[in-house]
């Protein structure tokens, strides 16, 4: 089967995030309503299902080709990727004035949902222009900007962030790769870096690196780390590639999935030829490199709801076609008639539904934060998108991870087998809870930064908004048992998170437990207002309508409890992970 | 890094299965005892750690080669494969008479264990042939016992097993495969059969297949199954291979995991000369079959156990190794530091311990059953192996999926990369929840067979035992939270479960967390059993003993909540799988 965008749930939720973000008051985005949303996201489904969909097993089963530093991508991805850059598509949400579009991000969210579902090795460029983009809009100077910015919206050139080293991971103030000032006000860049996404490839002209380094007089640690451009091909006066740089790609490494997308080792300086310029202050590239981080753990979090959509439809299909035991009446059925079946889909279908709604309305959050004047207003979208940031990347990719399971549990043996293509979607997502900062490193950004330095008010807020869905439809047996799992959650904020004298030790260990009750409560307070808004709408359409409804009960019965036995656990850790010796 | 057997752990929970079940009291039993077994399983990790152990990762490289009707093994499969045999190894637990050892099951058990962990795709044929061999003790005719025993038991041939086809794999029922009677006795077997594993192969002579099939006047549906033995060559008198049965590999599966244990399509009676001989009754051979089955039930959840202390070995060096992060001091430690990756590994650590406890006292239970002279504790410990079975082969395999997923995590982006080999784990782990019955029909046998149509008998005599150890030790926290537990599921089962007016379709929904719910509290049970003896035998290893009570603390605070919520799942169930229209 090939993947097509669920467009009915895709305009109904962009519609749901647009009214509950009151986007038609923000004067900038007169122009951009839901009927261009629409036309929009019907384009883009065209091209997901049609062009991007296709490849994606090709790019699994080829994989990509490292020699002699050369990268080549697999069968079609070169020509896959000139339509999509002559299409527009990279510049979808980025600046007119650099030859974007200038589409604001809760259009650009649900279209980014279909490349992610369609092929995610592929469009991983994507998410890396537009962090880079975004990155050089804000601390690039003019001459940066008026160099680079126009030819990597427009797709020409492509952006690799390049961070990791192999002694820093997750804690990137282990880093050593020098930049050592030149008179002339570059800098001569020097280091081995790893982990580096479409570090080298056949698609573009040129590739412009961003990456960390350490000026000889830096501090120790992640305070010492500056941002540099640095060119595949240094760039001519008149804007065309010159000079190569001294970038080597000295490897790609050979991983269980996303096999179409090169991960790269590279060499920077070997022959003391490379040369980058820095990107806004010494010293300050993390802050440069957060902005693209945030960008990319939303763009992760979108990765969980994508790949758990193709889960779905790819288990709902089979379950429709394969006919075996039989039903009630002792005739052979399909598998979907069956209740165990069915309740591995309702799991994919409640969750993905839950978690594409937070994302959406985190993107039209960001359109406030970012057009609206009331300066206010803009304020509370951002400290709102900051706290949730953490907990949709940590729990749509967590939650991708088991739902991927399950949709391969419906296939049976058949799910075991490489040409369903299900085992593959199982590979691909292992990643996404790793990358763009483990679950255990937005756990602790979410329970230290985003809560207790918060002193608890951005997570308060948030449960008085919960609060108010509840108490709209007080007999609605879902929000009954939202309202506890709220109860609960109140407590557990009192007597241990926002504790003075909690240990940390045993605040560190139940992180992730926490981040995953707040990441269940939050998808049961997304299904719980869309059922309130079903029930309004219900006459216009029963089935869609009245499925908004089972869904939320679904979650309700079957997965709420688990955020209950997380809070459980927070509240029952008696250093039960420091007894234990190893 | 390489597996090494975890010895220490392994003796204890033998010794502890061997006490409760008071294995020393069985009479034939008497030259089996733990000194016995720790050479046996002394032996046994020197040939899963040097032998097995290195083949893992060149089976999953190079995976088996399909040409022209044969099938090729990885590099070093057929040496190791012959060592295997001359160490006698795969008679271990079968009769002396036949060539095994005869060794009981309680020693067998670890010794298996050993072998899953360190190579599950090469020994597929050891719980072939010990399968195989007990249908054929059972059910098979003097003759047949003659021909095939003897060659199973000591190696020299392989078991296959037929049942599967393209469209009656869970249904089996449904299958065609046909077996035409001939003048002589025997019959002709005619039809295609897929996912046999090790269904042919280059490492024996013969191969021997059991083959499901319908003779011509058999009544439809799983009553209407005989079992016939087909070997690969047909046996000449003097037990030599003789004349080629007419069997034929059609190809091996692509499967993401397992590469090394080819999975064959295999096509029968092609030129209408492949010749079977019917093993017990006509029209019983599903009765026959659920032998095989039940032992694989217990193998694959031994698999689940094996596979999971693999992750976790190689998610704890891994951790002491990789030095990221600093500590409480502000220097730089090993991420075994983290409490979020300690938490990790104590889940792998916590589920892996106590259900390797469980796996041990199901093989001490099948001595009890095999050879007590008391025919009532014998019926007894049928019953229960009966009702463990499908709590154990659903709940281990489906928690070493997320375990294994945890040691990933462990691993951070170097989990997704196939050199440090976790990833396989993974790979190789997603099967286990999927054949030999899925979760679905382990959930449906447990609600069904186990517990309604037993009228909750055997659950009650469970339920009481765990009482009884959660009231040796009234004021442990853990004892207390199970007790709280064992509460929560007396009242599921008479208001849920046991209730004769319960909608069918209702309890099939909730079958899957239903059997999660047990699976959790009999691990918390054996933890907080173990943790009772580590108090008493404390002084001898602090160490060691502390661990285990820390263990049981951490489960009782991590994992039982799940259980609860899995519980809670059932009672709220409100034909919320049935509202939504797919």
């Amino acid at each position: 089967m090939s993947y097509q965008a669920p467009y009915k749930d895709m305009q109904w939720l962009v519609e749901q995030a647009y009214q509950t973000q009151q986007l038609g008051n923000l004067e900038s985005l007169q122009d951009f309503d839901l009927d261009l949303a629409n036309a929009i996201m019907d384009e883009a489904n065209k091209f997901a299902s049609g062009v991007l969909a296709p490849l994606n097993m090709v790019g699994d089963v080829e994989g990509c080709t490292f020699s002699d530093g050369q990268v080549t991508t697999p069968t079609g991805w070169k020509d896959a990727y000139a339509q999509f850059r002559d299409s527009g598509w990279i510049g979808l949400a980025l600046p007119e004035e650099y030859g974007g579009q200038g589409l604001p991000k809760y259009i650009a969210q649900p279209v980014n949902e279909m490349w992610l579902s369609s092929n995610l090795a592929f469009v991983m460029f994507a998410a890396l222009a537009q962090g880079g983009s975004e990155i050089l809009l804000k601390f690039g100077s003019d001459e940066l900007k008026a160099r680079y910015l126009t030819q990597i919206v427009t797709g020409e050139w492509t952006v690799a962030m390049a961070l990791t080293e192999p002694n820093a991971g997750s804690d990137l103030g282990a880093l050593t790769t020098k930049a050592i000032p030149q008179t002339d006000g570059t800098y001569q860049i020097k280091g081995q870096k790893i982990y580096i996404t479409y570090g080298e490839h056949d698609m573009a002209e040129n590739i412009v690196h961003l990456v960390l380094a350490r000026t000889p007089d830096a501090p120790a640690g992640s305070r010492g780390l500056s941002l540099f451009a640095v060119p595949k091909y240094r760039v001519n006066e008149d804007g065309s590639c010159g000079e190569f740089n001294d970038i080597r790609c000295t490897g790609i490494e050979h991983k269980t999935g996303l096999h179409g997308s090169p991960t790269c080792s590279i060499s920077y300086g070997d022959n003391d030829a490379c040369v980058g310029e820095l990107i806004g202050n010494l010293n300050q590239g993390l802050m440069a490199m957060f902005v693209l981080m945030n960008e990319a753990r939303l763009s992760c979090g979108m990765q969980g709801v994508g790949l758990s959509e193709l889960a779905f439809q790819k288990a709902q299909q089979y379950s429709k076609e394969r006919v075996q035991g039989a039903g009630a009446d002792g005739q052979r059925v399909a598998i979907i008639e069956h209740p165990d079946v069915k309740r591995m889909l309702l799991n994919l279908r409640s969750e993905s539904f839950a978690l594409r709604s937070l994302g959406y309305q985190i993107a039209a959050l960001i359109d406030v934060a970012e057009q609206s004047k009331d300066a206010e207003t803009a304020q509370a979208a951002e400290k709102r998108i900051a706290l949730l940031t953490p907990i949709f990347k940590g729990f749509a990719t967590e939650q991708a991870n088991e739902l991927v399971g399950d949709a391969i549990q419906v296939y049976g043996g058949m799910g075991f087998v490489e040409e369903t293509g299900i085992a593959q979607v199982m590979r691909d997502v292992r990643i996404t809870t790793i990358y763009e900062g483990t679950t255990g490193i937005q756990a602790k950004d979410l329970l230290h930064r985003k809560i207790r330095m918060d002193q608890g008010r951005c997570i308060s807020e948030l449960m008085a908004d919960i609060r108010d869905v509840v108490e709209k439809s007080p007999d609605s047996v879902v929000n009954q048992r939202l309202g506890q799992v709220l109860n609960q959650l109140a407590h557990v904020l009192d007597s241990t998170i926002l504790n003075p004298s909690a240990e940390l030790a045993q605040l560190d260990a139940v992180a992730v437990p926490f981040l995953n009750a707040l990441g269940g409560i939050c998808c049961a307070w997304q299904l719980a207002e869309l059922a309130q808004q079903a029930q309004v709408s219900k006459a216009q359409d029963e089935v869609f309508f009245g499925n908004v409804v089972a869904l939320a009960e679904f979650y309700s019965a079957y997965k709420l409890p688990q955020a209950q036995a997380a809070l459980t656990t927070v509240i029952e850790e008696q250093n039960g992970v420091g007894n234990y010796e190893f």
